[in-house]
């Protein structure tokens, strides 16, 4: 099996847990088929979409059906397991965070690829692992888990962080993309184990307290 | 009347609808005139936008005003009609078809024109159609619509099928996106006359389970 | 001082009082630290991002970190400053007011520098000036303020008119766009001192009545 195909799998793994994710939410939300499937597909697409357009190059699903049959597949196992699923829980997780950890590399690498400076790449990486997830929760009416659960998109920075560290100090890019994908893995593992989280933010308990429209004082 | 200002009024019919499908649910969230407009242009111009920053061709509605200008028609007509709106519902139901009809067409017409295969320019022509209704409910705090109710899409899907199926079977073109439009809105007629829908996803009634965060196990 | 070092922080201060508007809206729905600098930053680049991409241009914000950087600035304004906040809504309404009049002429003139006709620009500018506020209102579940209280959508057009209707009559830019400017300032503030508000829309108190999917009659 050469590299490409080792990462192609890869990608297709994270594609699957992301789109599982999706249909998973999607389907305690009591949506039809159709309505799984357009969930399942934007957690599993939309950040790596919102990227390459940002990138101003063509979307990558756009290249290959692939996305669009994994996301197919994910959702017939979501329907045939049922209730089942819960207990892959674990197997999930690895899936999910292999996945993530190749989405944030890929976003890396195309950002590079066109010539931005790496913290460009360490935010479009970023976006392509935990935007997805934004899209599919704004979708189904929910407050992003995300931002209430941030080791997520924090393991992506700092594996971001590692992929930079280690191409300023000279080595090459399959050791650098490795070590930053091992990153990603590790902090999310740790985070799981050590319960660790980011503090949460105080509101005012106020109303919106936006300042835009408000009368001053 | 020639094809092209033929073509043109059903794009405006179908503006139309859609603008008025904006506004009206925009109105039942109690917002002021702006926001009703807002919400009114981006169910009309939403999904084609987005089609074209997908294509990385300039969005349709940059080119001419028109499409503002009939979203300010709509809102007129709301604001005049007012509760005497719902009386007009079958003539809404056949502008809509008409208009969803023509944006699946030209979704596809507009990927093929770029050189993509069929099944991205199914996709487009659905995403076209569907794409600007879910906006508005994500604008107005409510879960899309679409992914209660599919047959809204799967008539693109269908419309879409019928149009690659025609063109691989040599037919010319006028003829397959004719008939396209006719595979969309008889798909749709038939679905509301016969009471289609699809099946609905079951949840598993427990927490979000995305394993996205949550520890395995 | 020049008139780029001028302009510059103009905009730096109009991206602050965006960023914090963001966090302090997100620090009321408890979110964590990465969920409130991920809303600020969305509020703070969300309308001048998608502003560039419909105008085909590299996003603003990846061509210099100072965005970031704003944005980490203000989270950690909000976190020292806490409830004190609420004090400081006088100087934040003027903070606020400045930066959409900048964001207002930089979005028209990014458009006018592409070759787009004075109605796509001010689109643009309002775009530009209200897109951010509308996807932080999404991101956390409310339904936008913009669309309960438009003055301030509506500060944006009347500046962009301004500038129209002044480049038509043959003067310089710089002139038309500092009247823009103060035609957006001194429409908010009027606003706001005399409550001025648009109508609100009336619903039908009706089910979703959007004509689609809905059975005719």
């Amino acid at each position: 099996m050469n590299d490409n195909s080792f990462l192609f799998i890869i990608e297709l793994i994270g594609t699957f847990a992301f789109a599982v994710s999706g249909i998973r939410v999607a389907a305690n939300k009591h949506v039809d088929l159709f309505g799984a499937y357009v969930v399942g597909l934007v957690t599993a697409i939309g950040g790596g979409t919102m990227r390459d357009l940002m990138l101003d190059i063509t979307p990558f699903w756009m290249l290959t059906p692939v996305y669009l049959v994994i996301t197919g597949i994910s959702l017939v196992l979501v329907i045939v397991m049922g209730r089942h699923l819960s207990r892959l829980e674990g197997t999930f997780f690895i899936f999910d965070t292999i996945g993530l950890a190749f989405f944030v590399v890929v976003g890396m690498q195309k950002s590079l690829a066109e010539g931005y400076p790496f913290w460009v790449a360490i935010i479009m990486g970023t976006f392509t692992g935990a935007f997805g997830g934004i899209l599919r929760d704004i979708m189904v009416n929910e407050l992003p888990l995300i931002f209430r659960k941030d080791i997520y998109a924090s393991a992506c920075i700092i594996g971001g962080g590692v992929y930079w560290g280690l191409d300023a100090a000279g080595l090459n890019d399959i050791f650098c993309q490795s070590a930053a994908a091992a990153g990603v893995i590790l902090t999310r593992a740790a985070a799981v184990k050590f319960h660790w989280s980011l503090p949460t933010l105080k509101g005012e308990n106020c109303n919106r307290g936006d300042g835009r429209g408000d009368t001053p004082e």
